[in-house]
């Protein structure tokens, strides 16, 4: 089989350190061009065209485009692609509205292209032998505590501070992917604080209550102002003792000890794209984002200190 | 076929002005019981109990509820009665959360229960033929101006205007549901600012711009403040001419002249739920709450003087 000609779109941070790297590491694919209006963005050996109105009008040909620009503009992108047929594997967030991804879900079923929403954390090597092994156990607790320093991970990401960047949800729907996928049941926001920079648009630190369906209490603790050691864990207690996912799903710790295996994220992700494209099939599951809304649309909201990067 | 027969769940201004009336015209269905922690809110020769857990354990039996409660407390109702099959009803907005809802359609699913969350402004007497009438039309441009005054509709409302409640958007959802009912295409929030208070959760007015997936702007006014004249229209400019729907969708003009038709708005529900349960199934659409959700997501906020009632 051929392998598929990708076009990276937005070539910032995740795109350089996880995008190139898997594209190169997975056979599977062809990177076939680059796109930003920064021209020293691109790769030696590769064309780098200045936006996806140039690479569709006379870049190279592309089978498939990763879009990883800033969610407010992603949505033009992935239609203009979708128009085209082109395949389309959106960074995550997938959108900047629930409602504009289900539009690209609809437009991607007419047009046959393949769609992926793509949740990084979801391939952390811990995540899927949690899953299985929550399946079989009753849940009693679950406590998500997602605190890094956003100084260090996003410094200077003017647009995740604005209306439709997410704040503090950049990496706590990092989590919310993975509590989604490993927890038995659906569960939905009964209440929450969000804490709002007096500057800024969006949360730099959020409470919130969870409950599934059968009653088990979800709290989640994010904080962008978390100095020294970072957490990203998910910490389940169940009838037969705890269930930890830490590093952000990288380990993963039974009552039997803990597993720590290798970063797969991107690579995951890809192989995944790589079989949707191959099937005809899209995945676009909004669940995590749904819970973000639903945050937004609930919780309460408190003004704190202003944030100066 | 015997009658239906079902309780109505919260005994506020809209159970009295709408359901009570509707149910007691539609022969499909007799009035078992009303419920409210509120002793005189009952009806005479109808058995008034406390609460939902009172009626399920010792009031009359019923097939089906009504829930006319805030929305905030809505789903534990919802998820109690479809967990012994009794079909539910869902005021509008169907629940606090986009995830509450998903849960809820379900448990609904898997219990046999029908679920119907109910738009009652897709039953104005002018948005069917609305509907008609636009779908062989070339949509240009559409306008909604949804402006009332809030001491008038809702007097000393607490709930809507706490974390949950939608303050404007519970008149500006009833406009949702109508547009993304009468227009051919899905739309999605682009940018907007919604208004709130200094003293309150909820906005008081809000400036939204929608696109469709054809590009059509869709522009949407909000606004509580509004004293003298109410508007609540919809005006859609197309390539025949111009769609006017007026007082909440009850007025249509179309280029050859104005249709003004009778209130069906609660008997036309009420005639939609008796055929879900009759056949069996479910209607939840979460259209019009998800682009609510999506404005809390992704528009400004400013914050404007404090409302008092």
């Amino acid at each position: 089989m051929d392998p598929i000609r990708i076009g990276i779109v937005g070539m910032g941070k995740i795109a350089r350190d996880q995008h190139l790297p898997a594209i190169r590491g997975d056979a599977a694919f062809s990177l076939a061009a680059t796109v930003s209006p920064v021209a020293d963005q691109g790769v030696a050996g590769v064309p780098h065209l200045p936006s996806l109105d140039a690479l569709l009008a006379h870049g190279p040909a592309v089978d498939a485009v990763a879009l990883c620009t800033p969610p407010q503009v992603r949505y033009d992108l992935a239609a203009q692609a979708l128009a085209r047929g082109i395949h389309v594997f959106l960074e995550k967030p997938p959108g900047a509205t629930l409602a504009e991804v289900d539009a690209l879900e609809a437009h991607a079923a007419k047009t046959g292209a393949s769609l992926f929403a793509a949740w990084h954390s979801r391939f952390a090597a811990g995540v899927a032998p949690a899953r299985a092994w929550l399946a079989e156990r009753q849940i009693e607790r679950v406590s998500i505590v997602w605190r890094e320093d956003v100084r260090v991970w996003h410094p200077g990401q003017a647009w995740i501070w604005e209306p439709g960047g997410l704040g503090v949800f950049d990496p706590g729907i990092n989590a919310l992917s993975i509590a989604t996928h490993i927890l038995p049941r659906p569960f939905f926001l009964r209440a929450g604080t969000l804490a709002i920079p007096a500057n800024r648009a969006a949360p730099i630190a959020a409470d919130l209550s969870f409950r599934d369906t059968a009653g088990t209490e979800i709290h989640m603790d994010l904080d962008w102002r978390q100095t020294g050691a970072q957490s990203w864990d998910i910490i389940v207690e169940t009838d037969a003792g705890t269930c930890k996912l830490s590093r952000g799903g990288a380990v993963l710790t039974l009552p039997s000890g803990a597993e720590h295996n290798e970063d797969r994220e991107y690579p995951g992700l890809y192989a995944r794209f790589a079989t949707l494209i191959h099937s005809g099939r899209s995945d676009v599951d909004t669940s995590p984002l749904k819970l973000v809304a639903d945050a937004f649309l609930r919780a309460r909201r408190d003004t704190v200190e202003p944030f100066n990067d």
